[in-house]
């Protein structure tokens, strides 16, 4: 068992230091959030009064942070956890933000002599609670072989995605793939009702031919044909169009500061700023098929 | 076995009028292409003079034609299928055209007296050739059984969409779907290597993930993950980028007459009438992903 | 002055008919809307029962209609205007439809010998009120000289541009431009918002550099820079959303049937589609501004 | 006349140093680049060897960079011109750069005690070298004030367009409209060749009607209406397509960092990524015509 220091213990951040604490593991946790703390030590970790208190004395550090600001807030400079770790410590940020910044405190890591993966989740709060959640890696073979039981805790499917930024890479490129093809579910859905199409006939036929994508099969967005899909209980979340948004927002950054071009998911985008920006912005993503029909 | 009269052997209808005539049916054939008459005659039909000759004492009749207004030209009128059919005979439309065509010729036959669907196919090239086409068909429920028999000469998968015009829409709604997903997937992995991280990387993790597609999983526009998708073999078809753009087209001409927004289609329509305009008709779809590279 | 058949007296047709009876000329009119045929007949024109007894004995019959199918119904056929005309007749729809109905009609007009033109206009109810429309016109030179006397009675502008179909092809051509600059100008002002600057300052700036648009200098969609915009009298129209969403669904029908690729013209046709889909069919297309923000 | 000093003698920098020098002021001159740094001695400039030392006893301290990092890199820190400067100076900084660095660097001058204005331009090389530009000016009253006749040695319209940053965003939302609008007159006359319009009357037409901007008018994407527009001479720039997509990319970061959403910045965006990609860097932005025509 190792000693963890956990900083960021919001809706993700905080199952998941609970999962590590039933693992067995050590925790002095930070929040500048009084009621996240308590939450921990309650769940049994220590509290302690800074991230960099949080990574002395520490052979892992976790994060678990909004956006790339913060990450470098929380890491760099005199009082950050790249100083404050111990010689040897392994750092592992799993908070989404951009891979500049992702690559950038990695480099400083290094120059530090320490270890650090960059490891964003997939599966929402709930993978987080269940400890399934996806963790997406980049980093160094080593660092990785020395992170993947403490991730193993936290989640059920831990991929390698290569060299430092690879792991905030990998989720940027499945989330906009995931956000273009479920508005694209859901135009086939808006557009099969206006045709007198049944849903669950297209879903029938859709989902077993090339037309399937997750997002119907896993996700559907109108309720009856996946009855576990936030469809079916008022598009609760799941995960909310705001996270959506933010995550669609990071793979037009990316697009634009490494020079691709990606027409859909600036489209996706702008349907999702404006599905957000008229209230939606607690929904399910999903929802967005109503906006598309016009009933939100 | 049947007696049917089949009007239209290009590159769909000639493999599919060669596996009616395998089951042991008895084949009248027409086209207005000599050459495809002949391969028809070569493969054991009786070559006829008209679309007409081709319905008259034929149980049931099968069309194969590029648009709606082949398909209303062919029906409709004096010398039309509809009149020249046997009373009691069973119309099938196998064209891709749009839903409004395909209920007005549908409706037209009802008056008449004669059943009829429209089982616009999925599979290409390959799967006429090879019987295993998807049929999605719209029409009564009677006409759908006396059908299955006949398409099951044709193909695997024969599903019944609804009522009359619903085969169209359900293979519509479908192709939208996978155009745009398609897309997305190529969005992805251009994004990906601007990011540095490898395709079989990305496909590895976004495969078992929420950006799962069809696309990405059968079809993967990069070569290497997916060893039998035509990127493998730089992109000879498979589906033509022609091919995506008609149903592209088809499916934004629904959208507007049955007034729907489809805000990726009609984007995605946009992408493919520049990819073919640049000279990129006769590749495969998944082409695209060169387009968004600068490299097609 | 002239013996004019005029048929379709709707918000456009109203006014344009009452100012060619300002204008001295003898008007017979018909509408299927009671209403609209009394308000004429008030008006001074006299009321008659169908299309064909509207353009019977007239030297030139004008129509007014929603759409290419109403424009099909009243001129051809056997009961249609074209056959009941009289010999050496000009035939002058304003209807704004599809190229394709519009030369096809026009051919058929050819064919039995009477000129026609096709004339839609622009300038809306208020420019059909104060006759200051403006008429853009296909058709051959000779018909087009013939219209130009009783098109002064109701319009301002009156452009010949080319052949049969033309004067759709330009309208359309121009409201798709209008279309897209319109929702560019809304971007620019609210993006503008988000970064604090101004309204008139952005104004100042753009409406004398490269962004100028007519949208912005004439038809400002901020209240403000522009005193008589619509944006200035909460959006009361001007020119409907439901309109705009018209007009730019027949750009695209054309781009589609004439193979064009218009991706932002697709686009601005999905947002107004979005837009109208809320409940905003019937206020001011300029009122898009406000479902950018996510007020409306 | 005052003591300049200028750094960054490009394309632009170069011209824009010129006349400050035929106004009679004295130019101490800094450039990366030794051919640049000559020129301007050849024109009458001073070279040094920093831009500190260009700041150094200088007035007024002129900077012209390709994007923010060089602004913050060229003011900020111990060898940055901010602390270089004279008491008293006042710092113009005309690059094209995103607002929030504008902001960061006016506000880490106003806490030196220096004044500091964004003043970007518009305009080109052609303006650059007539001293023609338009200036678009964040700052202080003051500093505005300050500015101007020094901004008129180079420029023809000088806008205070409000506080720290307003220079750069009111360029950034005019550019924006200029990129979207020309599309737009692109795509309208692009489809106006399918439908059978000639250029000249769709010109003559819209440019008097609603769908007048200035980059029809002024610009207009092909040859003969506009004789002086650069489709006349094979679009030679002119504004470069990179130059474009750069602005355009600035649009999009402002829209995602203040939270706006400006779908049809974000598809211009993407069809200038597009036509960049395509190996058009250099061409003018207006040959994006022949993108969409397939020419390109």
């Amino acid at each position: 068992m190792a000693r963890i220091g956990f900083v960021g213990l919001g809706n993700m951040g905080g199952p998941m230091a609970a999962n590590l604490l039933k693992a067995g593991h050590e925790l002095n946790a930070y929040d500048i959030v009084p009621a996240a703390l308590q939450a921990a030590e309650a769940a049994g970790a220590k509290a302690v009064g800074s991230g960099a208190q949080a990574a002395s004395a520490a052979e892992v550090v976790i994060t678990m942070l909004p956006a790339g600001q913060h990450v470098r807030d929380a890491y760099l400079g005199p009082d950050g956890i790249i100083v404050a770790a111990e010689e040897g410590a392994l750092l592992v940020d799993c908070s989404t933000i951009d891979v500049g910044t992702a690559r950038a405190v990695g480099e400083a890591a290094a120059e530090a002599g320490k270890d650090m993966i960059d490891a964003p989740v997939s599966g929402g709060v709930g993978g987080a609670e269940a400890a399934t959640l996806t963790f997406m890696v980049g980093g160094s073979d080593a660092a990785f072989e020395r992170a993947k039981p403490v991730l193993d805790a936290m989640g059920k499917n831990i991929f390698h995605a290569g060299g430092s930024g690879n792991g905030q890479a990998a989720k940027i490129c499945n989330n906009m793939i995931l956000a273009i093809s479920m508005v694209a579910v859901c135009e086939g859905f808006t557009l099969a009702e206006k045709l007198g199409l049944d849903h669950q006939k297209l879903f029938d036929i859709a989902s077993t031919a090339s037309g399937q994508c997750w997002s119907m099969t896993n996700y559907c967005p109108v309720p009856g044909p996946v009855p576990s899909s936030p469809a079916n209980r008022d598009f609760q979340p799941g995960f909310t169009a705001a996270m959506m948004l933010k995550d669609l927002r990071l793979s037009q950054d990316a697009a634009r500061e490494f020079d691709a071009t990606t027409p859909l998911g600036a489209e996706a985008a702008a349907l999702f700023g404006l599905f957000v920006g008229h209230g939606n912005a607690d929904v399910d993503f999903s929802a967005i098929v109503n906006f598309l029909r016009g009933t939100r």
